[in-house]
């Protein structure tokens, strides 16, 4: 259980908007994934499904974070904000992470439309990958720690290991896979890679921060700040570009909105 | 965080029941906006995905207002209303403009169907100068001033900028690309301009409402039950208008209701 650091007015409130704007955006984010399923061909929409089941956990996460916000704080006489007594549960963050990782990765393989067996194999792997990658970063999550070479060190380079092989999977074997693709679908494809790599650059950073001193009220809000606008890029940002490249290559498949059936 | 006047009872049950209006009104427009899909033709529909979307998030936002304006205050034994201690979060409803505003310029831009490649750079144009316009006028939105001079004024002012390109940009640049369209929907255009440029133009009126000296329990009101009147319009009202162009459109260019493909 961590330390509540007392917060000013503008620092508790700062957080409590960013975790009601990170509810917004998936909500309706997902809202917009169920609406616009027809205007992409059929082959494409378990993307947009896979989509609005990662925006829907988010967001049952996120309402859960910002109650646990609500309740961890009271307001004094003064306009501070103090530890109310019950303890804020970020936890939350790595049971939604170990849900919606798998499926952002299962996402992007769907949207590239490769081979049966070859997306079998590519599913598998990148799916084991994204769990082990959460799974051991949680003990060290939980150990505090103010060096590197500690037990939450120590965990933190393991759960790196995954993440790298993903990064390889993702611009290696899939960059050989979109060579075959439009011009456009190209850049979507580098786009939303990049994306992904500055979003979920994001996390390791906040990992280390207890090692660099990052602690106290600063360090607290810049922390869930920063993870409510990674998580919304990475969930409903990612799977707006999902529905961009989905939406583009039914276009140049000749797929037109409305139709209810296509034979493509 | 700003004081709180003591409110009578009917100042205090305004506010609530225009709150509770204005949820009333965002969601059952974004349920009309749903349901009449089919009404228009399929290139059009992504209007109305974008105007439930719209209500959708103004809707969750109202809740999280009447939430906070019913914690913050408590009723006095004489039948007054108190500041309960729980300060009224405001702030929302930046944070729902920062979404929808941008989602707003963008379904007019969709409904009017530009070709592809002006619709990209006239949408690129107007959702960073409706972003822009939001984030800018943020800063002075929570600094307090009793005059034009400072730095509210200057926030303020910086925000008018990208305001007045909006309006130049719909006036001058949309107004040539609606001149090859049919005399009704000409009409509907100008009119839902003007009901943008109407409803848009009250948010300046309230953001200089400190530098006049409107401060208390009756600017508190008026301030609430403004920007709720005009949310609704700008938003509910504005959807209806923007499902009339597209009708008119359908209709014009020979959809039938309820046809699930039109080569359109």
């Amino acid at each position: 259980m961590l330390e509540q650091p007392t917060l000013t007015f503008g620092e508790y409130t700062l957080v409590y908007n960013m975790l009601s704007f990170a509810i917004a955006a998936m909500i309706f984010s997902g809202l917009f994934f169920v609406l616009a399923r027809d205007r992409v061909a059929p082959k494409y929409r378990i993307s947009l499904v896979v989509s609005t089941l990662v925006v829907g956990i988010a967001a049952y996460h996120y309402l859960r974070i910002f109650n646990s916000w609500e309740a961890a704080y009271m307001i004094t006489d003064a306009g501070n904000y103090i530890a109310s007594g019950k303890p804020f549960n970020d936890a939350y963050r790595y049971i939604d992470w170990l849900l919606t990782v798998p499926l952002l990765v299962v996402e992007l393989v769907l949207v590239i439309g490769l081979a049966k067996d070859k997306q079998s194999s590519m599913l598998t792997k990148l799916v084991i990958a994204a769990f082990l990658m959460i799974l051991l970063g949680y003990p060290g999550e939980i150990l505090m720690a103010d060096s590197m070479f500690s037990m939450r060190g120590l965990w933190g380079l393991l759960s790196t290991i995954p993440f790298i092989y993903i990064v390889y999977i993702l611009w290696v074997e899939l960059g050989t896979a979109m060579e075959g693709q439009s011009g456009q679908v190209q850049v979507l494809f580098r786009n939303i890679r990049l994306l992904l790599l500055a979003t979920w650059g994001f996390y390791p950073i906040v990992y280390m921060a207890p090692f660099f001193g990052w602690t106290g009220a600063e360090s607290e809000i810049a922390i869930q700040v920063g993870y409510s606008i990674a998580d919304v890029l990475a969930k409903a940002g990612y799977g707006v570009m999902i529905y961009a490249i989905a939406r583009a290559k039914s276009e140049a498949e000749g797929y037109e909105v409305g139709q209810s059936a296509v034979s493509a």
